[in-house]
């Protein structure tokens, strides 16, 4: 399987020219719109989604994630396998979550090149061909690399995404915050429930979300009004 | 065939992830989305919207349906095989319309339980697994219910649907209605005209849409803007 | 494979049915949504956009392309064999720029008529049958016709679409244009640039975008909002 992982929208005809790329160079596996909203040009924001996201998916999927705000500059392209799966994308921090919370982590600097390649769509032109050339199950085009130090943090105590509802997803997970603990954020401190059904209406509150992480949401309302949350505000856990 | 028809919207990673599980499970089975944006937390108006666009799809199908406002609480996961159909939801009314125009239905209270359940995720976790059994070939996992009442009339006369032209689909089917009704809505009565273009600029009519319904719509203008429209708002029909 | 090119945007049950249609008649083929958001009503936008799209496609490729202000009258349906690729849609316009900017293009009439077709929704009733037909490998079914006159311009010096960025995307293949051309348009004259990073913050430039057309960006800022352009904005070029 190969999952699609960008901040592209899905609007216009991006997304459609990198599945008519898939599909010719790698057909008959199947491929997945996983999310095209990563906030734009966030690559931490998208590390920390992807390392949630993805241990849903089975082994062997392979990943193309392309939240690349230097597209077209000296940024690199690079290929990761970490616990069985593959992730192929700019080497900007987007895959080195995932890889650092893995058992053991693969790298690769892609060498392959396109015949041609635009100067502002390498999602097309180079990161769908590569990630069509893993699913094939042929060797990653590229040669091993060093691993990228792992500088983040393992949890990132931010919201990093807010979804249509108005729910703020954070980049920590609920396992490494224990059961009482008290989540600061927007100014209010709020505690732990188990979904909206057990908090009073219009009341603001923290659960672990249907991916592990710590979310922040109103019963029946609309946490990043109520508490002036955006992607980036910080959190303090404790 | 298995086609997706949610109120979840196109944002955000929970599509994906479904999408991630049927592949896996039903691999090989093609996956369609139907719709997305079911009217939210609406599951009487997903109920009619369902029962008229189910037809279309070749016998065997089978819907995942999410619309479920009380997820994570007590309400009861079935499925139900309509005219050779499967559908696969909540039970809180969703799947009861197109059962009750069915010539037969059965009905099942869904037994099977993953190893893992989210409080807010069941399709991902709890639907999709379900769907993805029924579409290989084996046997609903669980035990066969009594049938719910149809307790919801046989056409809905009210607004289940607002288009992005503004145009508003009804839960009233136009056979049952007659070519000669006046629809009396947000204060007008309309007549019917085949289509659009056999009215006047900016004139609201009705008229049976592509799947059967009555729908309102404006010649080159949005139904409603024009007549105050929104889902919910009722049809006097005579 | 099957290519998707309409501007019925992506909310609402519409392409839903479209792919049912198609995964029913032409099982195995695979059906890739190039795009949905073609501006509104607009052929001729439509006929340029499609003509830049299409050569990323595979040959064999069946193009269903419906946008079709005039569904429901005398408007014919159409198929066109132009560079082996096949395009069905409406006889609008749409069709002719890829038709006309192939080194052969063979059109047909559609005779095939469905059991039902409805007045308003013929992208799901005949040209989405029609693509399967030719998609399975079998004769279009129509008679073969005349080529259209090639009365658009082989170039078209005018904004056709604008992306979620507000980048201005223009009609213009930037191969016809010159290297060292000035564009003028909403009021500034501006000069090439390779991409974003090329020009200082919140200047305006053109570029050639990854299908090959001049568009109009602003590095980190909206040209749209910039230079007031919308789509149908004319270009000077020189």
């Amino acid at each position: 399987m190969i999952a699609l992982f960008t901040d592209f929208g899905t609007e216009g005809p991006y997304l459609g020219q990198m599945r008519a790329v898939l599909q010719t160079r790698a057909p008959g596996i199947p491929v997945v719109d996983l999310m095209h909203d990563v906030p734009a040009h966030d690559p931490r924001a998208g590390a920390y989604l992807l390392a949630a996201l993805a241990p849903e998916f089975p082994f062997g999927s392979v990943f193309v994630c392309v939240v690349d705000p230097r597209v077209g500059t000296e940024r690199k392209p690079i290929a990761v396998r970490a616990n069985s799966r593959w992730y192929v994308g700019p080497d900007n921090g987007l895959l080195n979550v995932v890889a650092q919370r893995a058992a053991e982590a693969e790298w690769y600097d892609i060498t392959w090149e396109p015949e041609r390649l635009s100067s502002t769509f390498h999602g097309r032109d180079l990161f769908a061909p590569v990630a069509a050339i893993i699913a094939r199950g042929e060797e990653p085009p590229g040669r091993p690399a060093q691993a990228r130090p792992a500088d983040w943090p393992d949890d990132f105590e931010a919201i990093i995404y807010i979804d249509r509802f108005g729910n703020a997803i954070s980049g920590s997970r609920a396992a490494s915050v224990g059961e009482d603990a008290v989540v600061e954020v927007g100014g209010q401190r709020l505690t732990r429930a188990r979904t909206f059904a057990d908090v009073p209406l219009g009341q603001a509150f923290w659960y672990e979300n249907s991916n592990g992480l710590v979310e922040i949401a109103v019963n029946q309302g609309r946490a990043d009004e109520l508490l002036g949350l955006s992607v980036g505000v910080p959190l303090t856990i404790g």
